[in-house]
């Protein structure tokens, strides 16, 4: 299984994943990309792609780039979030890559591009930290 | 029309936050409180409460605390969450405050609870820098 | 030897402290006191206190509060600063807490006042997170 | 006056800048780059170049590229550094530029390298949002 089957499997694996509608369409060892296409529920209050979308989107693909050097066992310890211009768009592009990776801990960060009439602009960056958990935790 | 109104009417338009069910519980001069119930459809892959969920609650509570103090036409500029502990609960209650009003730029800061059986833990805990924007913009 | 004095030994141990002057005044589990009094070589270009002593006061004293939980040895993975008013004053006093401390990970946060002639004022926040190394690392 | 010169005038009208020695040893229209020689007082308990003085480093050579775009009239919002390897060598160079510039709001990032034996190595990066002000303040 290649990088970008083990991520795919993984966000099969995420309810909120698969509600977002969030896909897997890049990988490779240091990186991941994910698209999530515009629809009029993931508004905030004036019709924007909501501010906890952005994270998701930033966070998620962080996530995603760190396992496929640390493995999928990980739990973002701290992320941020910087909104650089109105994140309007039909499509959304999160292309995340491992600034430093560790046994321990994994720092990312994520680029957000939205797809206009005049091609994709930055809209938000941002960056995860991930630490590197000893095994599978599940809810019950 | 009372912050408490005000905050249900914002939180009314916004679509993404009708889907979630985010509801505002209280607000007051410089802070707001939002809750959110769990159900399966928003978790991650291990079943807690996915982190762009975690950033949804504390940035819109966030917004929200500002609101009450420099009215509703703000964007978020920068947020931030520490994820402190596993986020799995049956109710989740982000508590947001301002810690820095201002004419151009509004500072918050939000503790997120998750409700379990032996009463309210604090999950995580973050921030927003909010910017007043001077005219309220909308998407068509 | 208690929390208070094990903090001035290791301030007495960095150089760099040393040269600032920075002092800790306080300490008890979970929370650490530095103070620093202003001089001219402080200042950024406009004489304010410089942003990178705001940060050295800030991620200090976090890291002093987390050493009386989790033991010395302990290296800051991620800090932030809000700056939230000019930074002026005769004295400022950084006064940080543990939000949640841990084995492996210790999670701090931090509020920086300056005395000025109407007493102390909040003109910077933020927040360390520190990992528990293992061991001493020492520099040659 | 040139990009380089005017950071080189602002940087020495900072006190602490020219404590440090910080240089600014290249700029263009949204980039600048600081440099530092290690030397002992600049250290933190284990002999690494304090946190306080990596950002500084990080925040100083931001708000300079920063400046190529908006001018010098600017004050730091927020900031935030990771801490990515320990920060020895015998000379720091941080290497700044704007990620989004604006009339009101400035981000950057940047990235902190050590020099060592082998050649630079990424010790730290880091992010700034800073604000456009008015006018210049000036403190007596």
């Amino acid at each position: 299984m290649n990088h970008l089957q083990m991520l795919q499997q993984i966000n099969t694996l995420a309810a909120f994943n698969r509600w977002c509608g969030l896909e897997v369409v890049h990988a490779e060892a240091g990186s991941a990309t994910l698209q999530l296409d515009w629809r009029d529920e993931l508004g905030q209050y004036s019709g924007f792609l909501h501010a906890g979308l952005v994270a998701t989107l930033i966070d998620t693909a962080c996530g995603f780039a760190a396992a496929t050097m640390a493995g999928p066992h990980l739990l973002a310890a701290h992320f941020s979030v910087n909104c650089l211009r109105p994140a309007t768009g039909s499509r959304f592009t999160a292309r995340a890559r491992v600034t430093k990776p560790g046994k321990s801990q994994v720092f990312t960060a994520c680029d957000l591009y939205a797809q206009g009439e005049n091609g994709d602009i930055l809209v938000a960056n941002g960056q995860t930290l991930l630490t590197v958990v000893p095994a599978p935790t599940t809810r019950r």
